[in-house]
């Protein structure tokens, strides 16, 4: 058993108070207890009001293994990446600064033919370390190669939820079927959610298979959705319909799911959208970067449609940082709505935390609570951009920075500290990997 | 005599090379070599083109005080933090998500009625640990009280250029002229140079004497210039002029200059700044944030305008972070051009780096070359989000992070190194004071 103490907890259960008394204990992978000193007065008060512990007799028998002092820092859920392409490491600044379709066509999708099980794998575990070093706890991950993908993960001890992303090119319907029954059935890290790669590339017909699986399973499918203008302009000249619209009446989103990017959205998608109870998982830096345009995520938010942050891949982003997300979620959203009050910082933080758990489907990894999993960060306030402590909220949202990232843990287990990582191979050895593949390409 | 060895150098004199068989000795204050070793056979060819050093005879006989070791990592020269406010530290999340109005009237400007030098003392000196972590080695400083705010930065040991802020309510010519003449003979570290508030502060009368005092000292005048919409409007109505051309019209800049922020600039408000002379100092998470607008940086390139980029104050951006900044000034241009090509990565840097110290006046700290301070950074390449090195120049903009700050040096001195700060003080007690004249503040 592991304690935390003397620190600030943010459970981002139910609302995003701060609480200077609370300590945190967890057994396994799973959070044991929640809530102030056992052996203080305030405990006793509530101990008595409920059983987070089988026994308050037991507890001065409790032997930690570790107990980390948290030296006033600040102990939260770990960030949620809920939409991501994890392998694109190898792109990173291979192809900047071009238009979209020129980067996609003549750099992307000749590099990525040309990719192997085993480079997927290294590539990935690359972005493990990086979402390691940025209090990220989970990715939704959607690539090709499963295998390879998955096998990185529980290697490092990482969670992911992959996506599909079948589409006219790569995949079968049986294959997608076959997946989603296999990687649920895994290992506890491991999970799987039904997808398509986008509207734009994938046929009406096999849409249709898709949205054919989604209820034979029951279950939710999550897409690239309307992340350019084209695309949308594209859609309605195909079907005279938006994909929101287009997707909706083949019944794609009968048991729910979510849309990654959704720039391009009108309000009727935007009702459509609530009304289905899918997820937006908005990608700012991308959307900015391949000037996509910005996501009306305050109107989103007007909507109460339920919202998550995604970095998206490392070849459009380039970085995997979610505090970087954080602040262009905000950011993004003032500018467009010419409204320095728009979207504000505890909003954002709840997208990135919990908001991204749900998305994915990790109702057990979303706050710090008794019996979740025990999937934290701690924040060091003791650097500069954290002082002074006005509001330990809006200092995440708008001056926090990966620096902050003091520990991240995945399942009770700590995968990286102090600038360290414990993932079983050291991040050298991964880079080395990574250059040799690189090599390989460009000969 | 300290020297850097077996890394890359990236000098950002005359182009973006970067050379990995280059190492940099720098001596006291400044820079006495950079090349490759003089003890290998290229460096004595080099030694051969051109005198780096006085007498090669003498080489052997060199005993450094420190040999460091770069293992791979990136030598470059600090950021140049090219507008800043950095006293305002104590606003950091106290007013935000709100409209900008109600921001300065209800919430900065009876808050900064109450600071006293104490305060800017201690304020500024929590700004100076944040640049240093970021690997920024000037500020260029706008506020009131200079005596407090050269005082933290003396003591600390870093370098700024004071702004003038001259207004209708703070400050007289005299005053400014003042304090132009003395902090321009007092520090190596300190330079000051003339400056009035904004337009929308400072009467026409106060604005002429501001410029009959540039004529009288030849020296360049700065100002935040056509921040907002609204600012520009009401130039319109009380001048029929655009503030540029208003104050161009008076004679301002005949000594050249440079606007801070300028995001609504027309076309011939730019052809005026370039006929000028003037540095465009832009802004981008405070222009986002404040919701003010997108500078049209990529015009502003075409135009060849000298650009460079500044954090604005931590009231407004809120972090003091030049990896941040630079992402944006590109990530922000590709949404207003509509085009993923606008703004690229080594533009950018150079804006971050010599672009700034030109702006400031601070010509000998703008690139690693024999004679220039030494004002360097060492950039971690052996994190995640700097690998693979396909571009280490748009690695720096596109991934880089204050995570990957190894060092900073400001004047041949180390003032920070791995996550460690020798400014002559703990940052814990900097963070007591500061906390401390908060619980004044609010009470």
């Amino acid at each position: 058993m592991l304690r935390f103490y003397n620190g600030k907890v943010l459970t981002v259960n139910q609302d995003m108070e701060i609480h200077t008394d609370y300590e945190v204990w967890v057994e396994e992978d799973k959070i044991l207890y929640v809530g102030p000193p056992l052996n203080s007065k305030r405990g006793l008060e509530e101990k008595s009001k409920r059983n987070d512990i089988e026994s308050y007799e037991e507890i001065p028998k409790v032997i930690f293994e570790r107990e980390i002092d948290l030296n006033g820092n600040l102990l939260m859920p770990g960030f949620k990446n809920a939409h991501t392409h994890s392998p694109m490491t190898f792109l990173r600044s291979y192809a900047d600064d071009l238009p979209l379709q020129e980067w996609l066509h003549q750099q992307v999708f000749p590099m990525e033919a040309k990719l192997t099980p085993e480079m997927i794998y290294e590539f990935t575990r690359l972005a493990i370390l990086e979402y390691l070093t940025s209090g990220i706890t989970a990715s939704f991950d959607m690539y090709v190669e499963p295998e390879a993908n998955v096998g990185a993960n529980v290697d490092m001890g990482f969670r992911t939820v992959l996506c599909g992303t079948i589409n006219d090119f790569k995949d079968t319907i049986p294959e997608l079927e076959g997946f989603y029954k296999k990687y649920n059935q895994y290992h506890p890290l491991i999970r799987y959610q039904l997808g398509f790669h986008a509207e734009y590339t994938t046929s009406e017909g096999l849409l249709r298979d898709v949205a054919d699986l989604a209820h034979q399973v029951q279950a939710p499918v999550y897409t690239h959705l309307s992340e350019t203008e084209q695309e949308v302009k594209d859609c309605y000249q195909r079907y005279g319909k938006s994909p929101v619209e287009f997707l909706t009446d083949m019944g794609m989103w009968d048991y729910g799911g979510g849309g990654f990017h959704c720039v391009h959205v009108s309000e009727a998608d935007m009702d459509i959208i609530k009304e289905k109870g899918l997820y937006v998982v908005t990608n700012p830096a991308s959307n900015a970067k391949l000037a996509s345009g910005i996501a009306p995520i305050a109107t989103m938010l007007k909507k109460e449609i339920p919202l998550a942050i995604g970095t998206d891949g490392p070849a459009s982003n380039n970085c995997l940082d979610m505090f970087r997300e954080m602040f262009l979620v905000t950011a993004l959203s003032k500018l467009r709505e010419q409204d320095a009050s728009a979207c504000p910082a505890d909003v954002v933080l709840a997208m990135a935390t919990v908001g991204g758990a749900r998305a994915m489907g990790l109702e057990d990894c979303d706050c710090i609570e008794k019996g979740k999993q025990a999937d934290l960060i701690v924040i060091d306030l003791h650097q500069p951009n954290m002082q002074p402590e006005h509001n330990i909220i809006k200092n995440l949202v708008y001056s926090g920075s990966k620096q902050n990232v003091k520990l991240t843990m995945i399942a009770g287990k700590i995968l990286y500290e102090d600038g360290r990582f414990f993932v079983g191979e050291e991040p050298e050895s991964i880079y080395e990997k990574v250059e040799k593949f690189q090599v390989k390409f460009k000969g």
